[in-house]
């Protein structure tokens, strides 16, 4: 194989499973290359990615060591593609009963949901994560491009006790919008042990959901680690959360008026 | 750039969001470099990946005109894959009441997620697929995969009516196991005009389900060119939809014993 052919197959290799590690010592043996060759083929695609803002290759030592891709997000694009997310959203069309936001043709949508999980990984990919937790439904898309990216298993919190999800953990918490007493239920065969969640959702107002799943997630002494929503509201400013990440706010939602914002809020 | 750094990010561009257009013109123009010196390149990239069977480049003409990546799973990794995904699965301890298979862990496993998106999709790719449909809540992770590596969004039918999915269709099946009435909801926004529509879900028995979905599509005047499953039992053989993929077979499930085997079925 020649270095150019090389390049394009580590390449690939390092891009199609995210944070994935791809083992330098059996590759170089499959490719018939001594592991030197190889680790300046790896440091090119480092820099030129690194050049590029479009990623970065990490480099990992021990019995399994080898090297995995993150992908970057340049800021300048962050910005643009939230600003151009909270244009689209900010249409009296999507304004529906109960001052709710239609989102659900959104959160299908294939570039949303890529760059979302690229965006929301790159904040959290130093934290140890092993688990990203959702709850049904319109939170799942969201979870799952976010742990693809983390390259960690997503579970899926129940709001009924279902008998295909075996022996579960049941709770039941308050809703912050509707006031009425709300059932979760998750599956202890879905949380490692000594976990290191971290809680994605399509939406929060008071924080009543996470918070609830937060404490769901006590029972398995998980240790959540961040939460992180699609979008949230500029009011109630307090959450229930002591600390989160939203990508846009709802800053005025009447039955004719709109305005979503991109939202950097720190953790 | 040097042609080593471009083939590297031209391979990362093509990559990184399967299916998605990618515009020789506009590309050579940011890179600052001829078009022709540019599909010398896409021409490596291509050969490369076929050479490998990792992946197929694929040109179309016009305004639009350019080049997409779609992913490739040699045979013999496929069938390993699901060879071994078959192994995990027969095993007694996931046996559940009432004779369903706890799945609930794969169906959030990211390599599975993947490799079942590009599974999928590689046997759809050429159908003109323009929307991926699936019923909450285990069929979501795996449609988002699969709508992933198509490029096209995913739309979620819901179980009940949710003021979130604005104006909905809803309709009412008998579901085959429970033989209860069900049912499914989907947001009208979610379809486009013309749909042309590939159904995925975790597992089918009788196939009641999927005949509900397409029928709740037909309400839509969408065309259902396919459906998919992770899972399937081989009895009843006769399901109520014509044809489907499955990439699992049930043989034998029983309160102490399971029998899961790969399955290569045609459309």
């Amino acid at each position: 194989m020649q270095r150019l052919e090389r390049l394009i197959r580590l390449t690939q290799r390092l891009i199609e499973r995210p944070a994935a590690p791809v083992g330098l010592t059996q590759l170089s043996e499959v490719w018939g290359i001594s592991k030197s060759t190889l680790s300046e083929d790896v440091a090119l695609v480092r820099d030129t990615l690194a050049q590029a803002e479009t990623g970065v290759i990490e480099t990992f030592v021990g019995a399994q060591g080898g090297v995995r891709f993150h992908p970057r997000v340049p800021r300048a694009e962050a910005e643009a593609f939230l600003s151009d997310l909270a244009h689209r959203l900010s249409n009296e069309k999507r304004v529906l009963a109960g001052e709710f936001v239609y989102l659900s043709d959104i959160l299908g949508d294939p570039d949303v949901l890529d760059m979302v999980g690229r965006l929301v990984s790159s904040r959290f990919r130093s934290d140890g994560i092993n688990v990203v937790v959702t709850i049904e439904t319109k939170g799942i898309t969201l979870a799952a491009a976010v742990a693809r990216y983390l390259h960690v298993p997503v579970a899926i919190v129940r709001r009924d006790q279902r008998v295909t999800e075996g022996a579960s953990v049941t709770t039941h918490y308050v809703s912050g919008s509707a006031k009425r007493i709300q059932t979760m239920s998750l599956s202890k065969r879905l949380i490692p042990k000594e976990a290191r969640a971290l809680i994605v959702d399509d939406f929060m107002r008071a924080g009543a959901t996470a918070r609830a799943v937060r404490e769901l997630l006590g029972e398995f002494e998980a240790e959540v680690v961040g939460t992180a929503v699609f979008m949230s509201t500029a009011e109630p400013a307090r959450k229930m959360v002591d600390s989160y990440v939203s990508l846009l706010q709802i800053h005025l939602l009447s039955e004719n008026q709109i305005d979503i914002r991109p939202c950097f809020s720190e953790r």
